[in-house]
């Protein structure tokens, strides 16, 4: 299933895309046991057989909206903790960083991890707001994000499917000046509307383990990174049985698991997003995460 | 003012110290406008009406419980986002950072600035979990908290106080190996119980800029840090206005502000935490942060 939150007549909702993607069926008519008051709240308490009859409401599409007829929103606008990304987890990635952005870059021998801050996600279709003034090189980076469903430390690598609601895309808006002059990356991770996330979320169901899909990104409709997630260099289960050793994953958590090469400041010469740019990050089964540069 | 969270016949309460530390005034006998479910809600939300009133109540002092009659908790348990750390920010922990850890560390002309996760806070005398099969190099860093009162973004240095609620103590617990492993310090930052936090915060008025607190720290007794805030290499207004700049601080977050030199890994030998251990943290007119190794 496709989870979404959208916007109809001034509302918020919750709700599922069906098959095809061309309407939306609202939680009202899904027919769980309960009605949840937004994506993170069923993330954290459905039960499964909530899900099971939501999966039969949506086979049945009885109900459905069109599509065109609501605005889609990120799928979790305000996380519960800053998003986990895991920095470079495709080698070809990882060269372009030593060679481009920083050349006493050593390869390492464990998973980088660091904090992207995040007060609000933006949706499909909303502003990253450039800020030139206080960083010129923006930059982007499409991403598989895995959403937690299960709270759980120590999670075993043979485990960790159980530990996972579903998949979703997030672009990585970096500002790379200050992601090198302050040193640790955060800060270049952080500034406001640089976490485009959604459009949807894609339970696991639909994306079974090994995880192989297409991911892509485009600049005004120009091919950048184009890669598929059988290249990370730590899989997603290796990632999750690693992060959350002695570190509590809760259900609604957010990793982002890493980009592959292609992004701006890599190019030569290094091309950055600006005022109008039209940036969008595609990836197999889920969907296309389109935004545009104020 | 000392704000404090507490638990007293098994219920959680916000209150106030009296001015000698004795004695606890519960939120109901503040005489604020409206009572607060937790010390997070009063720091968004209250009018300063609502301070005032309870600044009157605390001199008149009428109400108090002894403090030994309840049990101080963590201020904010669940803080709305990762802490906002700054890295270095003290000269002498900056040379033994470059001696100690990472030699190839350059002085970084700029603020550094990482995220620690945290689902929860730990509070005065509750247990930070050693996990010495994950990392033996269990590593203690006290550090003067800054409490955001109002939420905004480009905030300018002259404007940065209106923006503070107040201070506490924060030990930026670290985990020297996974700190290093993972390249960006966020992982070994972020393991379950790393920040404890407390006793109190104390509301900005007592502590006018410039600030300049004698702060120190103490395993088993034995003094390890000991400096005054006066030696911040970037101070307070410069880091809310540098680190606001394009990214939203909001009414509640949490900034640890780094720590003065004599951290366990640059001991010669190093000496890291080990089960049992007390690590005391001690910061002047906000008190003392002491909790155990388990």
């Amino acid at each position: 299933m496709k989870f979404v939150r959208y916007q109809v007549s001034g509302e918020e909702k919750v709700g599922v895309l069906t098959q095809d993607g061309s309407a939306v069926l609202a939680q009202k008519a899904l027919g769980m046991g309960r009605q949840f008051s937004n994506l993170l709240e069923l993330i954290q308490t459905a039960a499964p057989e909530d899900l099971a009859a939501a999966r039969r409401s949506v086979a049945a599409g009885k109900g459905a909206v069109p599509i065109e007829s609501v605005k889609l929103l990120s799928p979790i606008d305000r996380p519960l903790h800053d998003v986990i990304c895991v920095g470079v987890n495709y080698r070809d990635h990882l060269t372009e960083t030593k060679e481009k952005f920083d050349t006493a870059f050593e390869e390492p021998a464990k998973p980088v991890y660091f904090g992207k801050r995040v007060l609000r996600t933006i949706g499909p279709e909303e502003a990253i707001e450039s800020r030139p003034e206080i960083d010129p090189c923006l930059d982007y980076e499409v991403e598989l994000g895995v959403i937690i469903g299960k709270t759980g430390v120590d999670i075993p690598k043979e485990k960790a499917e159980e530990y996972i609601f579903g998949y979703t895309i997030i672009n990585d808006v970096s500002a790379r000046t200050l992601q090198k002059q302050h040193v640790q990356w955060y800060r270049g991770k952080s500034m406001d509307t640089f976490t485009p996330m959604g459009p949807v979320i894609v339970t696991k169901d639909e994306i079974p383990f090994p995880i192989t899909l297409n991911l892509c990104s485009r600049v005004n409709g120009e091919t950048r990174q184009q890669s598929n997630t059988r290249y990370f260099i730590t899989d997603i289960p290796t990632l999750i049985a690693d992060v959350s050793r002695g570190m509590t994953l809760e259900a609604g958590d957010i990793i982002a698991t890493g980009t592959p090469a292609g992004v701006g400041m890599a190019m030569d010469p290094p091309c950055y997003l600006r005022c109008g740019d039209v940036v969008e990050c595609e990836i197999e089964k889920i969907g296309i995460l389109r935004n545009t540069i104020k």
